[in-house]
């Protein structure tokens, strides 16, 4: 496993005023499985209340990741939530903050979380998403870095970065080889907050279903279909696809412009506003965070 | 011409119970002109009952695109079949036994279906696809390597290899170019049959129209167009484009993924299994193949 | 800036029948400002009838691209047209005759040309397409080298260079990456006049509007709200999207298939036709342009 060494820390001070929700690690992925063999699983996120990409569900994450080395019993997971409105938001701006996270390593915990995205496309099982809520910044990216997605009709996605000043690391370069560099530059210049039926027009998630129940079916039935098939074959095909990622290059250089950006001081200062007009984890401000990032850093006045 | 080298000889032995069609390599292939200067001909597959990609479809064809090397005349080749329900199944799974096919060479014949797979890339000719049936397999990688398809509403189009524990090699790399790695990881590792209307969608195939017909029109007045044009820009558009198609490389480690997967014990009995109950031909399993292959595989007591 | 040495001169002699609109350069890209900052920045292409993209909007567009570097004022730039029916057509082909443009040195300005379309990948400046009329050859490599591209009910796109016997060399390979290689071949090969409601079906455009008017509102948000986003954003989202455009090496072999199929006696011959037939800038010529070369060309008694 590699660990991007990154050297971030955003020098601005803040007053953390959100309640911490301590070292539940547990309880944050839910596992359960899909087929009789549970060959398939189903990894449920769970960290009320947005769901926010915390050092929890970094860790938690992690932890999951790592297991799934070197063993041939587990064919296929499906990464869904356990919250109606969120399948996942953004990474918790305080790993940027001169403070950071309570008795951890900010720096460690945002080395973790880019292996895990580098986890997910060379971790030799299939790893599906299933959307049925928001999906914003962290939670996107961790999408566009699963060999599929699958959406209900509640799902959104965005990424909100391009209005804080800063990429969409580790999944810019996934988009754009998904849909294409034209669509791909729009919604992430525009910080776009996409639907699920565009968003499956368009090709950034693979379908759309017309309910809750009809998406989970559908995911099932996919899940437990590869799960049959023999764990070479899968992995072969992983092999071949991940032949046409991304070059790791690109995802580095990826890295240095957002950390040359999260460096910028004004870059700085809208992280800092917006962690304190959302308290982190307000779910009102969250459900629109893309235009309510706009709103506040660019169209109220201050 | 490039001929690859494969040493795969599954070592199985099976009992050969259905009928041997013979060396009529002449009929395989039935050439008609689309225009008056017959710069573009249309080549219909001819090997009942179900298409099957077998040895003398593979001698017809290699024959065929050979004949196109180092010539003017022909600009263009429309591909399809006389067979209502079968553009082209897949290849005669005889070729990977020990027995293989009574007089041939089954290592030849599978080098040359690799060449004819890389003379659709690399003659200078424009190769379109009209489909109104399935194309499974090997009729489904001939397809994705030719320079455009068009399908009718009939068409299906699938890859079993993941369900038997091979790759799609010649077809997976492309398709992912086509489509995208999520839906290509999609199609390829549940082994779907994807419908007409479904790969006009998600853009396996170039568009679907609604009739027969209308599908063989369109593709008449396509051929007929592009026939008109010099043929040094027909040839230079044809290798701009071939400058984004997966590199060599990538095809070459595909099939070495395929020859390590079908020298698994596990694999070659899938093949040996699926010979027995299809009768390699039979219509009924053929038609839906790829899901017969699961259920007689992994669902039906042995 | 890079200046491609082109040494293209075609040998053939032709009457000048047509109107020259003389050195107007200052009235041929009309500028205005979408927001109060104009930091976006709205474009308007008007050298009518056609839009004829001749030596003037060549050396206009080269001028406006160049006062584009090394500034941090401009953020976003659409480029529309004021010609309800073209946004923009060809290039003016009498810079590939021994004639040339009176007063112009013909090989400078198709090097600039070349360099126009390199500048629009290489600026740190977001370009959008909004197009509601016809975007034939020049006009549609241009906007195929922006970074997205919007469409209202009368758009139109195509290349007639296959039936010419050229490339839409600086288009073709975007297109590739766009739409991928199928329906690439498809348009490229078959010169293909392409609605607008196809065009946003396969992605060659962002999407289709369904008046001028949503078109225009469309693209002044989408533009607006871009440019409310620290400058570093956009130009570390542009540099990263560009990692995957196609490589600088496809262009400039492009470039030489251009330039050997141009110098070939019936391809130059071609380019004469036309010329004459359409007096270059006929509205009824160009209106169908792709089909009235094929039929000028090819279908009618000479």
């Amino acid at each position: 496993m590699t660990v991007f060494k990154t050297h971030l820390k955003i020098s601005f001070f803040l007053s953390l005023t959100y309640f911490w929700p301590g070292f539940v690690e547990a309880q944050i992925l839910k596992q359960s499985c899909i087929n009789e063999a549970c060959s398939a699983k189903r990894v449920t996120i769970s960290n009320p209340p947005v769901n926010l990409w915390d050092a929890n569900v970094i860790a938690a994450f992690n932890e999951f990741l790592v297991s799934l080395q070197d063993q041939n019993e587990t064919k296929v997971v499906v990464f869904d939530s356990d919250n109606s409105d969120f399948w996942a938001s953004t990474l918790d701006f305080n790993l940027f903050t001169k403070l950071g996270i309570p008795g951890r390593n900010g720096t460690t915990l945002i080395d973790t979380y880019f292996a895990n995205l580098d986890l997910l496309l060379s971790t030799p099982v299939i790893f599906i998403g299933e959307i049925n809520g928001r999906a914003w910044g962290a939670g996107d990216e961790h999408l566009l870095r699963m060999d599929m997605r699958f959406a209900g009709p509640e799902a959104q996605f965005g990424a909100p970065e391009a209005a804080v000043g800063v990429i969409h690391v580790g999944g810019l370069q996934q988009l754009v080889k998904l849909i294409g560099s034209g669509r791909a530059a729009e919604y992430m210049l525009a910080a776009a907050q996409v639907s699920a039926s565009e968003a499956a027009r368009v090709g950034w998630v693979n379908s759309v279903h017309p309910t809750g129940n009809a998406l989970r079916k559908h995911v099932n039935d996919i899940a437990a279909r590869i799960a049959l098939f023999p764990i070479e074959a899968l992995q072969a095909t992983k092999a071949s696809i991940a032949e046409q990622a991304p070059p790791r290059a690109a995802f580095e250089n990826d890295l240095a412009r957002f950390n040359q950006l999260a460096a910028l001081p004004q870059i700085a200062a809208n992280l800092g506003t917006i962690l304190q007009v959302s308290k982190n984890e307000s779910k009102s401000f969250e459900e629109n965070l893309n235009n309510n990032i706009v709103k506040r850093l660019y169209q109220e006045p201050n």
